[in-house]
């Protein structure tokens, strides 16, 4: 059984990847650039592909407008504590959205019945395109919008990670033996990640919850 | 007020593209390349988007999977007449909801309130994603997976062509003045229309009801 697997590089990703495999699931992932600042995570993504015997796609989908700081350099990344708050300026309008188009047009073009996403709505930044009631909106757009769900056999969106909090999500990989030196999380892209941005400190409080040595981290 | 518009080059399109203008909204189209058989429908987006002083934007996002045979030459286009059987093998998967997940991140990043597309789903070829009952499955997960979205300030789509028939939209088209010899409709991009394809068969049966001359066809 085919499946398509959303894969940024990060760890969310890399665990669902991992997870679709152990399910025994013939791995397809899409990598996207989008105009993000750095590539040090699309190497990983690769890497992750390689390493599980994934079919692996990058796709350039940089588009001419921008809104977000994650995408604009013109825009300072911003420095605060963890999640919890209003959507951040990390944002990217539509970027789930996008991500999950090419992923159906790539599954029914294959005949993957199943989409895997990373997306996480505990530890999270708050952006809505992470949330479960986007992803049940998005799955009936699906059914509706393309031939394999008009002829009912629609394809599947799975989060496996929805509702697990950060602690939970490092254990699972351990578990799953993602090798967590092949991710990464950071929004900047410098040879060690820089602590301070959103992702950075998420990733910090799940390995530390966890009592787990993160290999990424700078030996100090 | 803005709108973006997915622009084509076809009749439809068009005729969206000048109803949005009549409307007096700002107009900001996207035209795709995606693999297309021809280039000949985006040379008429942009003369379209130049003659009613439109922002437009090409977006070329061409994927490496097939699945079509408008975006595959080894899969032959099929000659019937007419729309009213099973989805042809000219569709190609999740192609609206690439398109609408392009124009949400867009409208989002300059502000719009609605994108307008130009679907159709009574004298059309039987593309799920044409269907109204996609787009307002789309439109719900506009809703739920944007930042205008939640913030109770949702991006809307209208479709002013989706219970249309052919006949309507070309005496519409007409009275708003769409340049018909800037609209292309046929799957082939020779320098006259094939009169074979679905797309030639619709257009034809639309202008012929409509009792107006359509300056595309060879003059016999």
């Amino acid at each position: 059984m085919k499946a398509v697997i959303l894969l940024s590089g990060g760890l969310d990703s890399a665990t669902v990847l991992y997870y679709a495999k152990k399910k025994g699931l013939k791995t397809y992932c899409i990598t996207f650039q989008y105009g993000q600042r750095h590539k040090k995570e699309v190497n990983f993504a690769k890497a992750l592909a390689v390493k599980t015997n994934s079919d692996w796609k990058l796709l350039d989908i940089s588009f001419p407008w921008k809104g977000s700081s994650l995408i604009d350099k013109n825009i300072s990344l911003p420095k605060r504590k963890g999640a919890g708050y209003d959507i951040p300026n990390t944002y990217v309008p539509g970027r789930n959205i996008i991500f999950l188009s090419y992923a159906v047009s790539y599954a029914e073009a294959i005949g993957a019945k199943t989409i895997f996403i990373g997306a996480n709505q505990i530890d999270y930044s708050g952006y809505p395109d992470c949330r479960g009631s986007f992803l049940q909106a998005f799955s009936n757009a699906i059914k509706k919008g393309t031939r394999a769900g008009v002829k009912g056999n629609t394809i599947k969106i799975e989060a496996p990670l929805l509702d697990k909090n950060k602690k939970e999500i490092v254990k699972l990989a351990a578990k799953l033996k993602v090798p967590f030196k092949y991710t990464w999380s950071c929004y900047k892209g410098a040879k060690f990640p820089c602590g301070e941005c959103d992702s950075c400190l998420l990733r910090e409080k799940g390995f530390k919850q966890a009592k787990i040595k993160d290999p990424t981290l700078r030996n100090e």
